[in-house]
């Protein structure tokens, strides 16, 4: 999660968000450094484990993402605590790319969320709960969105609903989420969030929408996740075999769904090319597949690679950085691949590669 | 792989196919004594540290799935040497599940396999090398497949493609290998593919066919991994939050498609049941989701489950032994389960689950 706008009410760091509540993924960040009080702990299935660990490593606030979920928190932070909390709401708003990734609307298997029409009610439970402190609103309408509409539309309906808070309750929410979900390109010509006037639009749609309503502008936060990590990485893949059938190149690679399972779930494709080498070869028209028993294990389909593409050569996959390697699997099993950090020339190997010893380790053979 | 029919012609004991090819699998598989001449080297992707391993360990056959193979397998050899091989070839017959793990018809990422008519071409240049002895054919005709007639139509054109090999080369092919595919029923109700009567009508088929064209019947082989293994397992999930929404509940659990990724991959739904206690309330219609954040982390959408479902009981889901803990992801991240072997009331832990120090041990933070 970072903080967008507006600039002034920045926090003096970024915070970090933990969507979905994992107790391991908590634990990673805390011994990775990052500081509890700036995490925001999310998700619809926060089981008692990660409720504990939440409370126990102290956690800046957690989303309340389903009115029975209440109960449980504050019973959980005990009589002489005071948990800082959030509400998500459903703001209602269609937006995004494939079906399996969109979230912001209701016919969903989070539809269960505070609807913003019922969020009242979920609201005033939490302002009679003494352990809860509840410092704003969260909303996430969606997964690769490109278009910064939908993002003013669920926002006019947070100061809306923000609004009939304070109506009702007297209470001032100084914060407000609008979760993230923003678009990036895959492939050359593809559409992407213009952050810059999504950050822009946002800011002078909210400082508007309050001053309207006469609320104090809220802190106002983005997670754009995908957005930073994603065009930070490149994949790369050494070429297995090439086969030429009639027009047609399949070249297939040492790699495929077992680190980036993207294409096979969700129909996506990437854009690969030759790196490694020049090549003045007559471009050629090629699927690059992976190297999986499954016909949906395909990077690219009909993209121009160099004619004389053969075995031993290395593919450069961009945008690679996000839901690729923390989706990776042991499948087949290829074992998973070493991370090379390069920054200004230099190299190092935060992550390193999966060997048999690591995929035999887990078998105790008891 | 096991040996399915004719009986006499069965090895003493069955083979094992490692396909795709790959290094760490033929690694796993020798290390757990599973003897390298009784395994099968399948693949469309074989790398030369593949090849070089299979031959290094002694596979018992490589499949060729291309012509370009050829020459590399021959190299790999070396004069001195000769190794056994079959021939892949694409039947020409669609069946199956799946559009994404269909395998057997031209239109694939695999079509550049020889195809039965070009496929003789590829057999006179294997013939042709005094380093390869090629010991039959092979083919696969798809995956999830519960009809037991395309079998016997690809097992027709498999045996007239062994009677011009005959014809044109004197050559007498002892082994047909037929692959797999053999479709398992996940749900009640659902077709399954009846192994008796394929062992049954493949026999009588090849004993007919191969009669008809004054063959030898070869040994025959098949490759039900997913028909034994799927069956095998029962996957236990922990339900960590109950939603009523209107008419339909939502039951979150501690898992998803990190464990089970089929569901997000191919759109099929489990059944999962109440284990654990007993329960007579009123059956409900519930939605079984994972704590993924993702909408495609469905197990099961509308089935009947106990009306008083709650966090904390168990369900169990049939038939996940096959395509699950082999594609475990570290996604989100959640960490694998354990693998508990159950037989006659004793149970042991041949494969623990995956902790946080597990998850951490290739960050080397260099």
């Amino acid at each position: 999660m970072a903080t967008a706008v507006p600039p002034e009410r920045h926090a003096s760091t970024d915070d970090l968000s933990i969507w979905p509540a994992s107790t391991t993924r908590l634990t990673l960040a805390v011994t990775a450094g990052f500081p509890p009080e700036r995490m925001v702990l999310h998700g619809n299935t926060k089981s008692p484990r990660d409720l504990e660990a939440a409370l126990r490593l102290g956690v800046g606030r957690i989303v309340i993402d389903s009115p029975s979920e209440i109960a449980r928190i504050a019973a959980a932070v005990g009589a002489d605590g005071r948990q800082k909390v959030m509400v998500r709401v459903v703001p209602g708003v269609s937006a995004g790319g494939h079906d399996k990734i969109r979230t912001g609307t209701d016919d969903q298997k989070v539809r269960s969320l505070p609807h913003r029409r019922g969020a009242q009610h979920t609201i005033t439970r939490v302002l009679g709960q003494p352990q809860l402190e509840l410092t704003g609103l969260h909303c996430h309408i969606g997964s690769q969105i490109t278009d910064v509409k939908p993002y003013l539309v669920a926002l006019r309906r947070m100061v809306g609903l923000m609004a009939r808070v304070r109506d009702a309750h007297g209470a001032v929410l100084a914060e407000l989420d609008m979760g993230g979900g923003h678009g990036i390109a895959y492939r050359p010509g593809e559409p992407a969030l213009d952050l810059t006037a999504l950050a822009r639009r946002m800011r002078a749609e909210l400082v508007e929408g309050c001053s309207a309503a006469g609320l104090a502008v809220p802190r106002l936060a983005v997670e754009p996740g995908r957005a930073i990590v994603g065009p930070a990485g490149v994949a790369l893949y050494r070429v297995l075999t090439v086969r030429h059938t009639g027009e047609k190149v399949f070249v297939a690679v040492d790699g495929g769904m077992s680190d980036n399972p993207r294409p096979a779930l969700y129909g996506v494709r990437c854009a690969p090319r030759l790196v490694g080498r020049a090549s003045t070869a007559r471009p050629c028209t090629a699927t690059v597949v992976g190297r999986h028993c499954e016909a949906g294990d395909v990077l690219a389909a009909d993209v121009e690679l160099p004619g004389d593409i053969r075995p031993g050569d290395l593919l450069a996959v961009p945008v690679a950085g996000a839901y690729q390697l923390s989706m990776a699997s042991g499948y087949n099993p290829v074992g998973r691949p070493a991370v090379i950090a390069v920054h200004e020339g230099t190299a190092r190997t935060p992550v390193r590669r999966e060997t048999i010893e690591d995929l035999r380790s887990r078998d105790v053979g008891a």
